[in-house]
């Protein structure tokens, strides 16, 4: 662990300012995930706003503090969306996340996906299929699951931060983070959460909210994990099973402050 | 409070003529808050569905007992199946609500909910800012939020009751609701229902299935507002944060009778 | 009860099977219970996967363990790649479920259920009206009830399992199934379960789960029921109302294993 690199990543300030906030997030997501996503925000202190008509989505992308893009359910209408919202955040210089669900699987929405990331994302978010697919290193996974650990993908990672100039963020049992330069792993969590629909979706949009209130996007992607991870650790302890753990994650991203999150397992290298 | 106006706002009756009837609530809504939608309905009593397909929302909404018109995620199919929609129910004295989800910050809805608010809906619920936007007031508020009190659209939402002849209700922490003569507040209620989404969206169908079962809109208009907010208060006493409310608030719109819902706040000036 | 019969339909082997093989279920659902319909896939030890955009429906069908086909919400672009899904699966020999949710009373999704009964469905399921209605037997309910008991469509849903070669599945307070030759009642269940928005719809999403990792169509279709009813059983004594039971409902099909699930209430005839 580097002490220089813990001063730099500062959890509790980064929970403060979100809360203090409250970023307007605007999702371009998939359909399956869009009232936890939304749900995540609100518990977290964020403002949720799902608009992805192409008649307004590049307008409104300039208005939001922050911006998700998830192509998990993706076809013609919301691809032109997402193509306006990037490209309006982009000119703005508002802060956004690419989440390439199912990526590499998927030949029509790995040419958006890779259309995107020329658009330069503040974040990519995914597991490490999706990331090594992107990168050009895998043929990816089977849906939304990884055949590969977090690990896998850091080299790719890492080679996909510099081409974009931003953070890749590569969810497993351990997450892995990176800027091309400085990695940041986060550990904790609970496997419940690979058992709700929508968490690592929501997670992405949490990632947009911590963008909104940091000014490093290191600092801010590491934030929205350790929140995600150290909520799953709180709701594992009362869940009676995957059911019960969704209700209970949102009211410890509720409950979580700026001085409990930074007891969270955040490690830089 | 005015004893002839609190008789003219029989809240029990309401509810058990919505138990007894179960009326079929034809639902165009955003796909953020379908679900809650839906299990909102089912928990009060009512029959929720969801069609929105220009093939055949014209003709659900002859079958249907009242019709729910949420612009939140509306694009181009599901614009023209709104109209479709709103045009059947006009024609066939079907009550539908208009829920004008932020109305005022973005051109292509404002538009659309212009042309379905002259079509005559027989309730329209916002929040201040959206009834601000509709009534040509103000320049709406940033996504769903409002950044106006209920009181602050006390005039606009008479005026545009007058111009629907219909009721027009404002969400806030205490709802107003007119229909340009009478003034209906509904205290109660719970914060927590702001950091859930969709419960002002399922709200508005529940507005849709109470003017159902009602002769005099702003009745039904009240005791939907008086439901929602009486089972947010009796949610709050047992939620552990706004993950475990929404469960919560869905028993206890079920488990709300009508003379239960006698006790409610509502004021009739 | 028949031995012989409840022999050939061996529930434990079915739940095992599940849980060590996680099979892929490619759902093209409808937008009200894509959340709960992955969530029940995931609690159950299945792989959800939401992928309806024509440009890749008909590729991931055949990557896919079973598809899915709920005609809820659907439109155009969905139609066409329910089309595409159902070709491709029936062409790889995957098996597909269709759930022809409100048909009959609705003329565009009847003529869409009656294309994708020809392409011989491994398994319809649907209530009573809706079964009657894809039968040429009736004329559908209103929406997503049924004014129909599932016995009174017995006759509809032998004829209609005769012509497709697979198997027909009613729900009702007993559901029946039978592949045209075999009968198999289900009991137990949950009047909480019709007033959860899509537990219906995620049993025919277990369907095709069970479908995948059991060689007999009409055990996997037995399997997913009695799983989905004895689920409810339980979760009917730890609900407070219509809210705290679905998740409970999730817990609950997590938590049953083979030995459990042979205790089911399953009759073959």
């Amino acid at each position: 662990m580097s002490t220089a690199g813990m001063e730099a990543i500062d959890l509790r300030a980064a929970r403060e300012a979100l809360r203090e906030t409250a970023p307007l997030v605007h999702c371009l997501t998939n359909t399956v995930v869009q009232t936890i996503t939304a749900n995540a925000l609100l518990a977290a202190g964020a403002a949720p706003a799902m608009v992805d008509a192409p008649q307004e989505a590049g307008d409104f992308a300039v208005v939001a503090s922050a911006v998700l893009i998830n192509v998990g359910t993706v076809h013609e209408r919301t691809a032109e969306a997402m193509r306006l919202a990037a490209r309006s955040a982009g000119a703005a210089g508002t802060p956004w996340v690419l989440d390439p669900v199912a990526v590499g699987g998927l030949a029509y929405r790995t040419v958006l996906a890779q259309e995107l990331v020329a658009l330069r994302p503040t974040v990519v978010r995914g597991n490490a299929s999706e990331v090594l697919a992107l990168a050009g290193a895998g043929a990816g996974g089977r849906g939304v699951d990884s055949t590969a650990g977090a690990d896998d993908a850091a080299e790719a990672a890492a080679e996909l931060a510099l081409r974009t100039g931003g953070v890749v963020a590569v969810s497993g049992a351990v997450d892995l983070l990176t800027d091309g330069r400085r990695t940041v792993r986060v550990g904790g969590g609970s496997v419940l959460l690979t058992r709700t629909t929508g968490a690592g979706c929501a997670l992405g949009a949490l990632v947009a909210a911590y963008l909104a209130v940091t000014d490093d996007p290191l600092t801010g992607t590491a934030a929205a994990h350790a929140h995600v991870a150290l909520a799953a650790e709180r709701a594992a302890t009362v869940a009676g099973g995957p059911g019960t753990f969704a209700p209970a994650w949102l009211d410890a991203l509720d409950a979580i402050d700026g001085e409990t999150l930074a007891t969270a397992d955040v490690r830089v290298e």
